[in-house]
């Protein structure tokens, strides 16, 4: 019976496990078997912890023998990506400078996770560090996307992105700087969730820019990713029933998100708009000089600190990286500190502006995902100058979630590739997971 | 009456509020008076607010009556440094560059203490945006030396203390980045406490380094500074009853605090400890690498952080600021913002290493406060090289605390201008106040 839950999401095979449809052995194996013969298994997973993903299916086996099941994804295996440190197994970020690194013990992320009877299937391939949203890593791999394997599958968290939507996973686990969750999971048709800033804790997580790195999941849908958070956040499950679109005020955001867009995913996503509308949002379009204002203070604020975590262990061995990403690294050099600390006190007022401005007016504010549908992944690997253009647009709608520290939801809108995001107030994921909720189910049924 | 009880402690004044030996109207009347005919009053006190005070004494002096008072220190009248945030009354900072600003709001310490009741006398003088040790401010006022008028008074909170010390406040809210509340403590014979960072809230004080600004009291008894403290925290009372030396485990941090240490301050802090030892502490000499690790830190992460701040005022009118004080904000021009996020990353390792090794085995650390007796301050104001190589050493032992993130009382040696530091753990900020009164009590008897 495996085969045929493979695809299922993550809740939906908790609830047969529940309902003892399904055994959390068999499906472990099932999963295990379709990722070791899966054509591009070595491109998605970085490696699968064989042995962990076993013994935990075992345990959850005799809990749902016993009746006495943890939660509704005790026994649910998903993909981790290899930027989340699992105990005793290698955990490399993408990056040579990593290689043979093996960590004591789990981010704090899995383990909870883990104590909640979610299983570890393996760790995925990312970006070299997470610092690119392309998803290309010729040091190490690069997963094909979903739709089709010559396109760019998005990144940082590509493999986590790909393991779910080629069902190798039930869900995934990924992080998100600039847009790393986000931009792989509308690349490839799936539900992706940025929580705010510091909601999850980043212990045992490689850093970026620890002003913005956060951990979230990457589902197939908005309930799945509402459960994985509870547990990481070991918060209570968020009550997503009967959410819908009724009353919900949703404020376009226009201008920037709009600048140099594709037709294609612009398209898809006015036509997700007037769904939500049709289904009962009220529909505001706005513009922001505060976004307008918060998009230039990114490279004072990203690549320096990206640069000063790293710098050491990048300039001992610099011929160890990609090209692009190391040049990525080293824009931060020659930013002075007090430009660094000045950006980020503008930054703390547009945040605060922004807050007073839109939280009380709007549930939720909608941008499309990412402006550009995925690029070839070939010419972005053969021309730089392609790739950092190319790299800047596909991450700069998702960053405004991230300088602005707005928890956010991608959902697909139906047109391969093209994604929706759906952005919340700073601190209030619970409820942004509500509207998201809602949302989904509109489009859905529309 | 009113006369005899100015130089009481406050929580002194409370409890004569409470037996209704003390009346909050002529309490107040005798501060203002006092503070009024003071000689030295234009130099301590930047404003004096009088309407704010006698109207905050009347509503306490009703409830007095009523017997509902809010609490100890309902009705006693203290100083605020004039970078807390005094909403419709000049909050300038000792700067021109902010003269004439006027917040809003008050700082949310300030509103906490004054809605239990404790009063606001008015404003005192400091340091030019709080960034010196020393206490001179050429530009507004400096305050005379409570031990002799010709001495530096210490600083930044420089008016606070003077205004304790001199008996025109029952206490005083200073603040700390580098030592800014424990120098002139101890320079006018005062307790001081510096909590850890972000145990109280910084809304409302104007900034100098985020990372390291804090607010606390200057008082006569650690008493004083614990009720201050558990008002501001809006926190219960801290238990300091039967408060004593047994059986505690303190550590005199050798090295880096005694370097270049004049005589005076250090033969009273080892008397101190001594007496200490005899009240029943436990003492062991302990260096630490990781202090002298620290410490050159500090000029990567200081200096940027108050520049990349204050950069667009100061270089907006420079002609405004006092030289020195000039000279040192610019001093974080030529930082780089990876050197300045490389420091943080190494200072975070720090702290946890110090509080791995130190954490366990002690209940406090203990260093002279300053490591020289109080300056010249006509010497300091004539030689700019004296004046640096003075400001350093004064703050660099009670940077540690700072750096590492300790808080940190200062007590009285009985040696005039000699200050005895205890660093407590982190976020332990309530047993410190208990470590730091057993010590008090120790040092009072013997």
């Amino acid at each position: 019976m495996g085969k045929d839950w493979l695809r299922a999401s993550a809740t939906e095979q908790g609830r047969a496990i529940m309902a003892g449809l399904l055994d959390p052995i068999d499906q472990t194996e099932a999963y295990l078997a379709a990722a070791k013969s899966h054509p591009y298994s070595k491109r998605i997973y970085a490696r699968i912890t064989e042995t962990r993903a076993r013994s935990g299916a075992i345990a959850a086996h005799d809990r749902a023998k016993a009746e006495l099941r943890y939660g509704i994804l005790d026994g649910v295996a998903i993909s981790w990506k290899d930027n989340i440190d699992s105990g005793g197994t290698l955990t490399e970020a993408g990056s040579k400078l990593l290689e043979g690194r093996v960590p004591r013990k789990d981010a704090t992320v899995l383990a909870r996770a883990a104590r909640e009877g979610v299983l570890c299937l393996g760790k995925t391939h990312m970006t070299e560090l997470a610092f690119s949203g392309l998803g290309l890593n010729p040091s190490t791999a690069t997963p094909p996307n979903a739709l089709d394997p010559d396109l760019a599958p998005g990144g940082s968290s590509s493999g986590a992105a790909v393991s779910v939507a080629m069902g190798i996973a039930a869900a995934a686990i990924g992080s998100d700087t600039g847009g790393s969750i986000r931009v792989p999971a509308a690349w490839n048709g799936l539900v992706g969730f940025k929580p705010t800033h510091n909601s999850l804790p980043e212990k045992g997580v490689v850093p970026l820019c620890r002003k913005f790195d956060t951990v979230g999941p990457i589902a197939r849908t908005v309930e799945d990713c509402a459960e994985l958070f509870a547990l990481m956040a070991e918060d209570r499950a968020v009550d997503l029933a009967g959410a819908n679109m009724q009353g919900r005020r949703l404020m376009v955001l226009e201008g920037v998100p709009f600048a140099d867009a594709e037709d294609e995913p612009v398209a898809a996503f006015e036509d997700a708009v007037d769904r939500l509308a049709r289904a009962g949002a009220r529909i505001e379009r706005v513009s922001s000089d505060w976004v307008a204002k918060a998009m230039p203070l990114s490279a004072t604020l990203f690549a320096p600190e990206a640069y000063g975590i790293w710098r050491d262990q990048i300039e001992d061995a610099p011929e160890l990286m990609w090209k692009p990403i190391l040049e990525r690294f080293r824009g931060g050099a020659e930013v002075s500190a007090p430009d660094y600390v000045f950006a980020w006190e503008s930054l703390t007022r547009i945040r605060r502006k922004w807050f007073r401005e839109v939280t009380a007016s709007f549930d939720a504010v909608l941008v499309p995902t990412v402006p550009i549908l995925p690029p070839n992944a070939q010419r972005l690997l053969d021309d730089d100058a392609y790739f950092v253009r190319a790299n800047l647009l596909t991450l700069r709608n998702t960053r405004i979630g991230n300088l602005l520290n707005l928890p956010t939801v991608t959902l697909p809108t139906g047109q391969p590739g093209c994604g929706i995001s759906i952005m919340g107030q700073t601190g209030r994921d619970r409820h942004l997971l509500r509207v998201a909720a809602g949302a989904e189910a509109a489009l859905a049924s529309d």
